[in-house]
């Protein structure tokens, strides 16, 4: 095996390996701290005592971090052929830079390459906003957002029937809500768009205060879709608590401790 | 088979076929997607900068589709004796015009068969409101409706069991809270059921701030009825979340252990 | 069989029996529509435009509803020995009358029975306020209401524990929102008890708007508790939810449809 | 056995003892008695008409509870080498004072070994705050507290997953938030750790009020952020509600359906 390879082979350990081997831990781990003090960088740049005295710092903190995140995306890109030994070089490069980690890899460095987008004020904002989505880089190390995922997928179909039925609670809450207070609040129920504002606030039961009926008509209105909401919003929770106990929970009984079996197991037709 | 039996068992099976069929997904598929614009023209047409110059064009798609609409409704009418080949042709036609699905569809093209009612501001706000309920037209094609729908039945009892509390405590807070808070805000609390409003904001939680109790028993009262209405309010939730696990989920029942065979495996004959 | 036993039994068999039978469940259904119009007088008699000018009739109809309620309990009174055929006549209805449901039939009819206390505005709309607990009345007739109380009961362990962790976690709140907010807003964290009513509704999620906290220690110190809280309040929800369903579901495995026995059913030795 | 030591293991027995002894009961409920009281004059004491009028008095109890539970603390300190038979007396009473309940039983007495702190009145604040966590003395009582223990640490895991989701739906919702209304809000949505304050509220479900988004864009953020994160908040409720089932309900496993025997059943040794 020629350097390059070994080479090739160690950082591809280093980068995807198990984090039982040391140095591999090491790596991932400095990958996930650079991660978190970056993110955190971003929330306290925004605030005034921060950002002001310490906003050269933060910059060129930000600089370092994405010279090493894209330093590591590099490596990945150079090494993943490692674990894709059939393909051919490129496709295994082209194949491994469209699934979902390496996206969200190219989407962490993608702030600091669009230098021609720093131009206009509002744009610029929205790239730096870009930076607190480095948060989904931790995903390739956290058990728990697989976990969460795993959940997720397991009750798919329960979460589109119940996000259906949420929806269309909604648009009939906005428009009846609507048609209700429009004349009375013009300003606050001005369509049903904006309804649909009072309508997530209602249902959720965040309930801000600053929509809410005030006809008999309306009120009614709010109280039936309030109850029904609260019922419909809630249910995700209950799903995805009973998903967790499904997947992640030890409430599969053990073997019977006296003899061994499981209670699933099939007798020992010999015995 | 006459030609004419012969088109009304095709449109028969174009309407009501399995969606597997190609020429029935697909005007399956198209009425739904009418629905959809349908509502959504509904909800776009209340903003003013869209109601107002797209506003002949939003008329123009309205007629448009209760034209489909009222064309399907016709067609389904006389297609239906296809599916009831046992009843009289009238008898038949009589008993689909009185199924939901089929009250649904009347009730989604009624709005344009109500021109008399059309001279009245109020009346006519109330016929477009209407409108928004063509969404429930969609719960003929909708397995997630279909869903809902049975789990809201396996768990009926439980529910009314549940309503009827909600509404015993509800009676229950709102008089306390009018007795409790009557002198110190008689604006407010001007009357048991003006009470009812802040009991139905509190006991789901919602909280919009427009009503609270200030006197130190009215608060006392209300902080009872949170306590309590929340894990009441909430139990709907938490019900039909296990009905979904029953219904969607897997936890079918295992094997019998005494013959080894599923629930809902057929008997083998032979054996 | 002296007629005034025959009398009674029948008495007895009116207002106790099983409501298969048609003449206790026609007398039956006529006190449960007294009850519900009962409750609904006292509700609607709070409107302006409905105590005022009906006030007469509804005093007339309360006045009606409590002779027909006293009658009740003295009927019940007189005929519930049937029941403790084995206990002297006088013990039976001593007992019986310290049930719960006679002492809801007593609180039923005991505004009526205090005319003394007619005198002072306060008492008397307090006196007022227990007429609408004639709604617990219902609760012999309920299914419903019964089968809340024995999921209640069944669960009464876990409802403790949480009930007495909510307790403490709203002290904890409470005295920490106290320190930390009542510098910066002396007139609403006035005490602790104050900031107890904060507490009721942050940690229900209820969430009025009337207090929150405004320095970055209340913040903190708020944000951890309604995280905590929120999940903790809600809990009873659940562990309700989950009594309902072993309660009143089918979750228990019907008999194997093969071999007719249930899962837990032992093995026939000699088979 | 010397007198001293007959002494000790006396105390010993009476402070850890099981309940069931008269003796320890009357010990064990007279030092929960006085914790409860403590905690309540702490509370009552922020009234101005009680801490005014009565505050030499509770102060005086105050003392005299610290003598109390001091004196309780070096009982324990002493007896609880009776437990750690097999230690040096030295190196048990070190490892006993490092316990979690000795540690809540030290901080319940610090506040009052602590006078030099008493100089600054914010400190003083905080000390007296310290007496409400003497609450936490109860846990050494309460089996309702080391059941919610039980139950969080059974589900620590899913616990922690749900906790990660929430944080970083928190950090991506504030984000967001502030990007979206920083500028028509600068004062409320000043940066993210303020907007922080806005997330939290929101994906509880408080909704205080005091912070809501009013463009557009934001209120379309706050609507997925609101109906992502009640199923994301709402979780831990169910997650600790199926702790309860499995851990105090009567989900035990059934028997064996191989040898017939519980999983908790003794083996007998003869069989």
């Amino acid at each position: 095996m020629p350097p390059s390879r070994r080479l090739r082979a160690y950082v591809h350990r280093l980068l995807e390996g198990s984090p039982t081997r040391r140095d591999a831990r090491a790596v991932q781990a400095a990958i996930q701290l650079l991660i978190v003090l970056n993110v955190a960088a971003v929330v306290v740049e925004t605030l005034p005592w921060v950002g002001g005295p310490f906003g050269a710092s933060l910059a060129a903190f930000e600089a370092a971090s994405v010279a090493v995140f894209l330093t590591e995306y590099l490596l990945r890109l150079w090494s993943c052929v490692e674990a894709r030994a059939l393909q051919h070089p490129v496709t295994a490069r082209l194949r491994w830079a469209l699934t979902p980690m390496a996206l969200v890899d190219l989407l962490a460095i993608a702030p600091a390459l669009m230098p021609w987008s720093r131009l206009d004020l509002r744009t610029l904002r929205a790239v730096r906003l870009l930076r607190v989505f480095r948060l989904l880089k931790l995903g390739r190390y956290s058990r728990a957002v697989r976990a969460l995922g795993r959940a997720f997928a397991s009750k798919r179909e329960e979460l589109v029937v119940v996000g259906f039925g949420v929806v269309i609670l909604m648009i009939l809450a906005s428009s009846l809500l609507y048609y209700a207070e429009h004349e009375a609040q013009p300003e606050a129920f001005s369509s049903i768009p904006a309804s649909a504002w009072w309508a997530v606030a209602t249902l959720t039961t965040v309930g801000y205060g600053d929509m809410y009926p005030v006809t008999a008509l309306g009120k009614l209105a709010a109280a039936f879709a309030a109850i029904l909401g609260v019922g419909l919003v809630a249910l995700p929770a209950g799903i995805l608590a009973s998903a967790f106990s499904d997947h992640l929970g030890s409430r599969a009984p053990g073997p019977c401790p006296h003899c061994g079996r499981r209670p699933d197991q099939d007798d020992e037709p010999g015995s």
